[in-house]
């Protein structure tokens, strides 16, 4: 088995760009050319679209799950469905669930995320950090059993992870005491690559902060959420990167979500074709921009 | 509609204790009787056999998402029926779901776990607030709307609460900040009983804490885990409660799950009837010391 971090660095390599596809399936915003606005076959047709075109251009797949839970058991099934899809099309695939809880409890979250059948069987699972290391145990053991991947929120781009995450302790900020948290712990997950599965989440809108996280944790590949829709450019969204082998920056991916699934033109596109050109056009420009970036 | 809080309080009232049974499916403790071990049968019988039950002694049923997602759509469909079936035998239910994400992502959990079929329509949610005030919004929102509650972490009672939790921030601990966060939110599910909806889940294992807790949340209801297996006495688990209307401590209700679920005598029933023998005499167990407990 092939640890997950050089998996995914093997997959931005291939793809030219640490492109990472979330895939946000907002009814709202789902073309009325997959069905009724709400309905489980649009939200189903959307996904089944959008996989093959991700593939294409994503190194990573980053399914939200809050998208289909609404939609109840069907909607559980949805999700379970495009992993498989994903996986099938060559895509790695991080699934955003930001579990978190303990014991017996974080092991069966652990299990749904990452273990075989019946499961999602996801390369990678996000987790919230509140609860403290042992919380992180049961899905970094069941990782490092199968050559998952976890990636732990430290520092989110909303404007409400202020509220805690900035608060000081002892002269440094939540978010880097999250860090210094999960720090010893990445060594458990490192691959060949010298990069390592346990992911750190760190929000593409204060760059500066990513540069200082990339010194907490020297080896830890970076999700980085926040790029494109909400407003953070390229180059910011890389600033956590470092040099690579190839002489480009590497060292996690950027997720853009609304930006590639629901560009202009898309919505108001009469045909699939028409569709599938404007979410190609998009994700295109998006890889182009963050392959620029990481060229340095 | 009566206000979540205000449900929640006549709940305890009519039952006579703060009794919530934890609802935590674990297919290695679920008895043969109830089908073969890790089965999605298993899982359903034994739901639905201890619903019931429950709905005799425990003002709540907490069901546990997971211990139901690691059997993908149909375990999720399975938590789905067990919260029907629980609201149909009379029980308030919080659904242990610890959810924590923001904007869109948000809203889409709140909508699965509180809003209508095909979601969940649980009574109240457990959330997680290392994302901040705009991670508890959305759920807000829909609590208010629909006269639900929303239980958020503050602090937990596992040995891992200690990583961030109780990291000190200008003089007092994370999860007082944490408290001081919700604090103001906490008036916009207050119902005619003066209990807000708006819970505070901590730990039973810290007595002097949830006193501490108490005076930085007067009005909101705690949710207490940690009562039985993990080893707080009644007395603690009450220690954030304050005198109420009929001279007895109120505030919240206080949650067992293995103590409840799988006491001494059930694993080895021959019959169901032994085994629900087990069970009723655990749970009346339960309910009658934290009964005492309240009575001052």
């Amino acid at each position: 088995m092939t640890a997950f971090a050089d998996r995914l660095i093997e997959a931005v390599r291939a793809k030219g760009a640490p492109f990472c596809a979330g895939l946000d399936p907002m009814p709202e915003q789902i073309p009325k050319l997959f069905g009724e606005t709400g309905s489980i076959a649009a939200l189903q047709g959307f996904c089944a679209a959008i996989i093959p075109l991700a593939a294409r251009y994503a190194a990573v797949l980053k399914p939200q799950l809050g998208f289909f839970e609404p939609y109840g058991a069907e909607g559980f099934g949805a999700a379970l469905e495009s992993v498989a899809q994903a996986q099938n099309a060559g895509l790695v695939v991080l699934l955003d669930a930001k579990r978190g809880d303990i014991g017996s409890t974080a092991e069966g979250y652990a299990r749904a995320c990452l273990g075989p059948k019946p499961g999602f069987d996801a390369d990678c699972v996000t987790i919230n950090p509140y609860l403290g290391r042992d919380s992180i145990e049961p899905f970094l053991k069941l990782a490092e059993r199968n050559a998952k991947g976890v990636a732990v929120l430290v520092r989110t781009s909303n404007p409400g992870a202020r509220d805690l995450q900035d608060l000081v302790v002892d002269g440094a900020p939540l978010w880097r005491r999250t860090a210094e948290m999960i720090a010893p712990l990445a060594e458990r997950l490192r691959g060949a690559s010298g990069w390592s599965g346990l992911m750190a989440v760190a929000g593409a809108t204060w760059p500066q902060e990513a540069r200082a996280l990339r010194e907490a944790l020297p080896h830890a590949l970076f999700l980085v959420p926040g790029y494109g829709a909400q407003g953070a450019g390229a180059a910011d969204a890389v600033a956590g990167f470092i040099k690579g082998a190839g002489g480009k920056l590497e060292g996690g991916v950027v997720s853009s979500s609304r930006a590639v699934l629901y560009p202009r033109g898309a919505a108001e596109a009469r045909t699939l074709a028409d569709w599938r050109a404007a979410i190609e056009s998009a994700m295109a420009a998006s890889a182009r921009e963050l392959a620029a970036a990481c060229a340095g």
